[in-house]
């Protein structure tokens, strides 16, 4: 069963691939690592969830911001790769919560970017990650990742 | 000398590795390149500092907490090399400290980590780093660090 | 025409290469990958611009910021690598921004450093990158970059 049917399944689809919101590139290969630019939580260049965690947001809404930021992430994998079925596996996701001074809850947040590459590609879709609560993030949105893959050889 | 026999010398121990708290592996593999998940400073479960430099914690008590990141760390790595000594090299320590706005002392907070990499492994533990201040961290610890170490071939 | 005759035709020069602020390393290499450390907008161990975006410091200003960052990295990659023409590409530039909480622009700021790196190394020279603002960086200065190249075989 293919990662995007397996997306279908949970009512999913992969977004356009997301416009760089600066001078840089959606991902860059170096030997099989392929380095994902940071996501935000926007569909269609519309922020699905504004605002700080703590503030506007709340960990179940950080929680649905991070997988829109997935979604970003893996529609960047596809347009590199060409498929989802060229990554060999996931290796890091650094996760930033745009939250209140002291929000402590940020691995709750990054669950739900985690939570689905998890789901979509099983034991290669675990990852090492770190989980972070930053003072702002672009456009004011709530979640942002930022991940590396290893591709297929 | 091993690397836990300079460990014991400096009157400390390998802890218990951390529970992950969220859905992430303690390390991921990726050719010789070992990336290490965040640790925070907690031993058996139980944070060993709380709350921001600048507020609760001070720069002191700030690199005491990055000492018991880098032990969790450590930690991770024997669980996923066997040994510390399968490390070639130390690459990359990304350090976050939980501090209040301005906080502008992000490197002598990481130093705890640092100094115990490079006591214990030499030039092989010396590794580039970014420091900074961030607005939280999980379960409103202190501080984290993230690494990526080279493994032996 | 040389990266270095580039830069003087832009009106720059490479700064001396900054000192460390703490017990880690300029850079570190592992494979074909050189990690550098963080570097800040200092020149000659001065901070060139102080305080937070949103505070003392505005988007402009951070552009300039980050502008001398990316000259501090290009000094250490010329200090491990022996020559700029020694890069293969550039990977990843991770941009830190030191801004007041709920700041939104932080593309804007890193594009400071990113502009000059593509200028400069044209295709080679563009990236992954992710973009955020912190709660406080180094000497309270207004940028940190962190980048990841590829040098040539």
């Amino acid at each position: 069963m293919s990662i995007e049917s397996k997306l279908s399944d949970l009512g999913l689809k992969l977004p356009a691939a997301p416009i760089a919101a600066g001078n840089y590139l959606p991902s860059v290969r170096t030997g099989n690592l392929l380095y994902l630019a940071g996501t935000i939580c926007a569909l269609d260049g519309q922020v699905t969830h504004v605002g700080q965690v703590g503030g506007e947001q709340t960990v179940d809404s950080g929680y649905e911001a991070a997988k829109v930021c997935a979604l970003n992430t893996l529609a960047n994998i596809k347009a590199a790769a060409g498929s989802l079925e060229a990554v060999a596996r996931f290796v890091y996701v650094g996760g930033y919560v745009n939250a209140v001074s002291g929000f402590a809850d940020s691995p709750a947040v990054i669950n739900g970017a985690s939570d689905l590459f998890v789901k979509l590609f099983g034991e290669a879709g675990k990852h090492a990650r770190a989980a972070v609560a930053v003072a702002g993030l672009p456009r004011n949105c709530t979640v942002e990742i930022q991940v590396v893959v290893e591709l297929k050889g």
